[in-house]
Formats: C-alpha cells, sequence, structure tokens
C-alpha cells in the first residue's frame, strides 16, 4: 500500500510558491501509519494533469490531489478526474444549495461562473467543505482512490480531518503500525545549548528517536515514535518526555502546535484575569497574537501601540526627561510602558516592548536588535534585555515572542491571588 | 520542450523536510526559458526511483533530479540512471583523485565507502564539484538529458551555475527563449468576479498566458511570456497588462512581492504624513504591518488596540449610548473610533477596524466575520462593511488587508494637500 499526492498550480512548477500542502497530508498520512510514495507537482496543463493522474493510478493506491477546484477556467481537476474515470461530469444539487448558501451569508449573489463548482465526476461521492465553495471528491478509479481537495491549506486541512480521515480509516486504508511524533515546544537559550543537555537521546540510534527543529526563536524537540499500538508507542515515548521535561524545566512552554499566546491566554482564563499592552517596537503584534486565541475578549483589554517618542509621553505618560536621559529604547522606559498601561487600563498584567528593529539602530551606536521588554503586576515589574541578529520582520517576530515568554514565566512566578 | 525535476528522499516524502531545492531549480530553469512541467519527489526506494526517471524520460526532454549521489547504501542515483540507460557503471579516475584530495585537504583519510562517489554510467560526463565530494551527471538517454546534482543546496547551486547552466546553453536547451513572468496584485472582490472581466485574456489557448491565483483575499494576476529577446517578451506583457491595468482600475495596488501596506506607507511617505490607528477585531495588526516596513517610524504615529468595550469608551471617547444603540460592532462605532484616534494623535489619517472574529457573532444573530473599517482625514470619513468566511485568523489578517485598501484608496482619492 502507497500513497501519491498530487499538488496542482503552475505557481508551484515555476517555483513561485512552495508545496506545503504536500507536506502537511505526508505527515496526515504518516500519522495513518499511510506511507507516502511520491509527490507530483505539475503545473496547470489538462492534458499533462490526465497524464499525471493515470501514472498514478498505476504505482499508487490511494491518490491524494490538491488545488485545481475553483471556479475559474484553469481549475481543471473535476473535468480531469471524470476524463480518466470515463464518466461524464454532473451536477450535484446539494453542493450548489451549499454554494449558493455560503454567498447568500456573505450577503452576495453567486456568480454564474461558481456553478461550475457543483459538478463532480457521475458516481464520486462529495467531500463536504465547510469553509468554502469548493467540495472535494472521493472516488474509486480501477484499484485506487483517489480523493481531490481544494489548495487552500484552511479548506484542505479542515476536510481532510472532517472527511478524509474517517473515510480512510473506514475503507482500511490506514496501516497496521501507528507512527506518532510527540513535539515538545521551548523557548528562551539556542538550539545548542538544548542539545548539549539532550545529547544521549539526541544520537542518531537512540530509540525512539529524537530531533531538533527551529523556528523563529522556538527549538522543538521531536520524539518519532513506531508501534503496532497505542501503548507500544506510548511506552517509548513517556519516559524521553519525561527526562526533556525534567532537564529542561520551564524552557519547555508547550506541546504540538502550541504557541506562546495560546499558553499565555490558557493561563489568564484560567486565574481570570486580563492584560494590557505598550508596545513600541512590535507595534500591535504582542496584542494582535494574544487576540488570536478564540475568548481572547474576555481577558485582553487593549493596548497602545507607541511608536513615536510623542505618543510614548502624551499616551503613556512616559517623562520626557526619562527618555532623554536612557533613550526610548532602555530598561527604564520600558518599565514605566508597561506599568503606565497596566494602571491606565486597570489591568492584572501589562506588557511593553521596545527597541530598534533595524535596519538602524541607535543614534549612541546601540546595535539593530537591541530590544527591552517588560512585566508588570501588582507584585512589580520584570525588564528583559536582549540582543537579536536578523532581518526587520524577523526582530519584530522574536521580541513579541521574549514578552510573551517573559509573560508566562511571570504568570507561573507569581501566587495567581496577588497578581490583582 | 519541457522539464521536469525530480528530488530523491524519504524526508521529502515524508512530510519531514520542504522540497526548497526544486523550488529554487524550477525558477533558475525559468530564466533560461525552460517551462519545468512537473515536479516530482520520491522516497528512497530502488525501483520506485527507476519508475519515476523511466516516466520523466517519456514526459520531459530536460530531467534534472537531486540527491541520492552520496557514499550510503540508500543513495541510489548513479546506479538508476545506469540501469535506466542500459550500461554499467564505471570508475572514473579523475574524481577518484579529486575525492581523495579533498579528505586529503581536510585532513582525513577517505573512508572505502567515499570510493562508490567516482563511479559513473558508462557513457555519461562528469559534472564537476569543487565543493563536496558528490560528482554529478549529464547523459543523454532517448531523446532526453538527464543530470543529477547532489541534495546538498549549496553544493546543488553552485554547481548549477559554473557547470549545468552553460552547457544546457551550449546544448541549445535554454538560452534562445527569455521566460519572463509579471505579476499583477488585486484587492477588494473575488477571483470570479476578477476573471468574468478578463475572460478573454485567461483563455487557455491566449498568448501571453494569463493565470489567476488567491492568497488570502489578494488576488494575483500572472502575465507569462516568452521570447528572443527582451523587447519581445515587453511587446506582448505591456499591451496585457495595460488592458489588466483598465479594466481592474483600482481594484490593482500593486506588482510583484508588493502588499497592501509597502503601498500605503510609500504614499504616506511621498506625502509627509502620519496615520493612527483605531483596532478592536484585528487588535493591532494594522498598525504592526505598517510597521514592517523600513522608516514607518517617521509615519506611523502609533494606535490604541481597543478591544474591550470599556476602553473604546475611556480610550477612544465612543459613548457608551453609541455603543448602547448601535453594538460595538457598526459603522458608527467604526466611524468614531477613527475620527477620534486621528484627532487623539494629532495624525492626518485614522484607521479603524471593529466587528466579529469568531467564533461566535453578535448576540443579536450578527455572523461572524461581519466587519466594519472606516478611514478617517481632514475631508471626513469613509466606512466600509464586509462579510468574511474564514477561520478567525483568516478574518482577521482579511480585515487589516481591508482597512490598509480603504486607506490606500482614500489616500489616492484625496488632494495630497488637504487631507491634512
Amino acid at each position: 500500500m502507497k500513497a501519491e499526492i498530487i499538488s496542482i498550480g503552475s505557481e508551484l512548477t515555476s517555483g513561485q510558491n512552495l508545496d506545503t500542502n504536500g507536506q502537511w497530508l505526508s505527515r496526515a498520512l504518516a500519522e495513518l501509519g499511510i506511507i507516502v510514495g511520491y509527490h507530483t507537482t505539475v503545473s496547470d496543463q489538462r492534458d499533462d494533469h490526465i497524464g499525471v493522474l493515470r501514472t498514478a493510478i498505476n504505482r499508487a493506491q490511494l491518490i491524494i490531489m490538491t488545488g485545481g477546484l475553483g471556479p475559474t477556467q484553469d481549475d481543471l481537476t473535476r473535468e480531469v478526474i471524470a476524463h480518466v474515470a470515463g464518466v461524464p461530469l454532473v451536477e450535484d444539487p446539494a453542493s450548489l444549495v451549499h454554494i449558493q448558501e455560503l454567498f447568500r451569508s456573505r450577503n452576495r449573489e453567486m456568480p454564474e461562473r461558481n456553478r461550475v463548482q457543483a459538478f463532480h465526476p457521475e458516481g464520486a461521492d462529495v467531500v463536504r467543505n465547510a469553509r468554502g465553495t469548493a467540495p472535494g471528491i472521493w472516488m474509486r478509479i480501477g484499484q485506487s482512490v483517489v480523493v481531490a481537495l481544494p489548495g487552500v491549506p484552511s479548506e484542505m486541512i479542515s476536510m481532510f480531518h472532517e472527511e478524509v480521515r474517517p473515510r480512510l480509516i473506514a475503507a482500511g486504508l490506514g496501516g497496521q503500525n501507528l507512527f506518532v511524533q510527540r513535539k515538545i515546544n521551548t523557548f528562551g537559550t539556542g538550539e545548542s545549548a538544548i542539545e548539549e543537555q539532550l545529547l544521549d537521546l539526541t544520537r542518531r540510534d537512540h530509540v525512539p528517536e529524537v530531533g531538533i527543529t527551529v523556528s523563529d526563536a522556538v527549538i522543538s524537540l521531536r520524539i518519532l515514535a513506531r508501534g503496532k499500538d497505542q501503548s507500544e508507542v506510548e511506552n517509548q515515548i513517556a519516559p524521553v518526555e519525561r527526562k526533556i521535561r525534567e532537564r529542561l524545566g520551564s524552557l519547555v512552554y508547550g506541546f504540538e502546535h502550541e504557541e506562546l499566546q495560546d499558553v499565555v491566554m490558557h493561563l489568564l482564563m484560567n486565574r481570570g484575569q486580563t492584560v494590557a499592552t505598550a508596545e513600541s517596537l512590535t507595534a500591535g503584534l504582542v496584542s494582535h497574537r494574544l487576540a488570536m486565541i478564540p475568548g481572547a475578549s474576555a481577558h485582553l483589554k487593549g493596548g497602545v501601540v507607541a511608536y513615536m517618542n510623542e505618543i510614548k509621553i502624551r499616551e503613556l505618560g512616559i517623562p520626557t526627561e526619562v527618555i532623554d536621559k536612557h533613550s526610548a529604547v532602555s530598561a527604564e522606559v520600558a518599565q514605566l510602558m508597561a506599568e503606565n498601561v497596566r494602571q491606565r487600563f486597570q489591568s492584572d498584567w501589562g506588557v511593553a516592548t521596545t527597541g530598534y528593529a533595524g535596519p538602524s539602530g541607535g543614534g549612541d551606536g546601540t546595535p539593530p536588535g537591541t530590544v527591552y521588554v517588560a512585566v508588570a503586576s501588582a507584585c512589580g515589574t520584570r525588564v528583559q534585555q536582549y540582543t537579536w541578529g536578523g532581518t526587520r520582520m524577523e526582530i519584530q517576530s522574536r521580541t513579541a515572542k521574549l514578552a510573551l515568554n517573559l509573560l508566562r514565566l511571570e504568570l507561573l512566578a507569581v501566587n495567581p491571588n496577588t497578581a490583582q
């Protein structure tokens, strides 16, 4: 049993975009024990699609296609599957109703062109798409199952979870061997400093395998285990996970896809506390990340983006003398920003960022990448200085993480009942 | 003439790594006027490699393989090419000397295993690798040219530039034809509405080819032209580009990699004007995006993230009665947010966002995705309502774009000297 993933689009073969859908699907299939033997990416040409699908049917038992289900003339997947299966395209009334309702719910009229998305190859099953206008296709052709999903990642991912995964299991296409990855996310030190504490676990021949990946200052450990069933896999993973957590302590902030803002928001939710932000360098990125979490509106009061000094002075009450003496990029200003926004917004916590995002640094020779973050509560204020390398956007993004991580550490350190 | 790129490695088909070599090679070939029709990625299995290479020879005239040239047992590319070509592997004395010298220069003895890297299919040319131990392969099989390069990106890239590119031109496989893409970015309507105005241009047989791609509510048109030289290509692109710009008017906001914040910030820079933001739903994302642009600190004063209603009332002076009467998600509140932040921050422009990001909507049955954005200047205030589909993060991101786009349209509409 082997699977093939086919990604459709000239923007992929031309090198304009990277095929991240293929990577995501490979991992999702691996979790089901399904081995992907081939990825194929093909440009927007009808004959090439037909050739690629025929080749796939000859060498793979499961084929998952992404892209080409939109309403425009270069969206050919419906037509190509029908052609290869030797059946006509037929209209699915339920899909048409779904598409029309989607437009109605957005107060817009359905363009006639979108009607084509309600068509699918005769004999195929419709894969429901709750989030968009393009239904997917599930069809058996010869000895193979062909599944077509939209190229929009959020639609593709939710359709895979909600529709495709259960069908694959029901069809007995999942493998006997379970393949499980556990991801442990850390923030606050470098890759080699992490590995120095885990050298016995990251050896190539260690079972289960432990890998290290870095993404925008977050260092993640991946434990990869294989086994017949959940308990066999869990018996491999649990002792390794315990060792990692013991050795790394509070550097570990979360698991799997958790980001710092998830952890911080859940700590605030558990305590029924609120936060306000005062951002210079990050200019709203800290508050934006907190607002990503559903339910944030009961815990994020808001904040002040104090990008120019006049706003730090007028809106956050930073005395001109403090800026003149220490500069706006200083521990003193970061501390006052956090304390004053907390007071002004009447929140339990105040978080502040200031620094030089680059390309230029301070007039006094302070290099770009120099940043200060501060967290204020009823128990006092903590300030942290750091100097980042990287581009302007990397410095802004990593400083937002530094601020969220300091808030996390303070939330963990301070007694829940005294921070108010 | 069509090319195929084959990337070898189970770390790619398993989803562990992304195939960035394929993307790089696509772009490098496009610059030579060579169109890539297919990318194929295959796991480390000998029979699968053979099948993939045979398929490629049947459908492409140029095949570039990366990976599988190392010294270990899962490095199969040499053997697979020889098998498909029907010739034996033979040792190349010059390659052996090169490998031995490389080890000597690093003060190490050559492991016996590395000797295998000096072998190549009989009749093939050696592609020199100045940076590593794996020479590449250049071989004609049937009507196709097969090129094999190592998977290490730095070696692959320098070998392509120094060895492969000149040979492709000398072999007449590239060089005669220039291949140029022009990307035109639009915001403000849907994919099918855009295509309805361009149906004659997006026809499959139109020369030059015009494709449509969507990414987070930005619809881009790609014009792909081929020609002998720059002026021939430009003569194809210019009239199509003019038609697109004429028909789409102010929906077109930029070109190539330009984002809305680039365009808005450059308009502000040209006019020496400033902006301040009042964000509810987007919670800082509008100001953060503006702050991404180097030099933003002279034009972005800052803003208020007014996530809770109490902050809208206290910090932005929205009367409680207005919120009670119209709700916080209303044209009235958006307008007052934009006007009041402009006044309070003494900026030329005020931008505001409010809405329901989901998963829940308004208590009155207003669906999630309902948003209002507003832009205020000395010439008055414009408010726009929209209802998005999508996830919470998509709604936040797209609303930030909606606000930046409204600011762009107002900047273009208002006389530069009166907005102050």
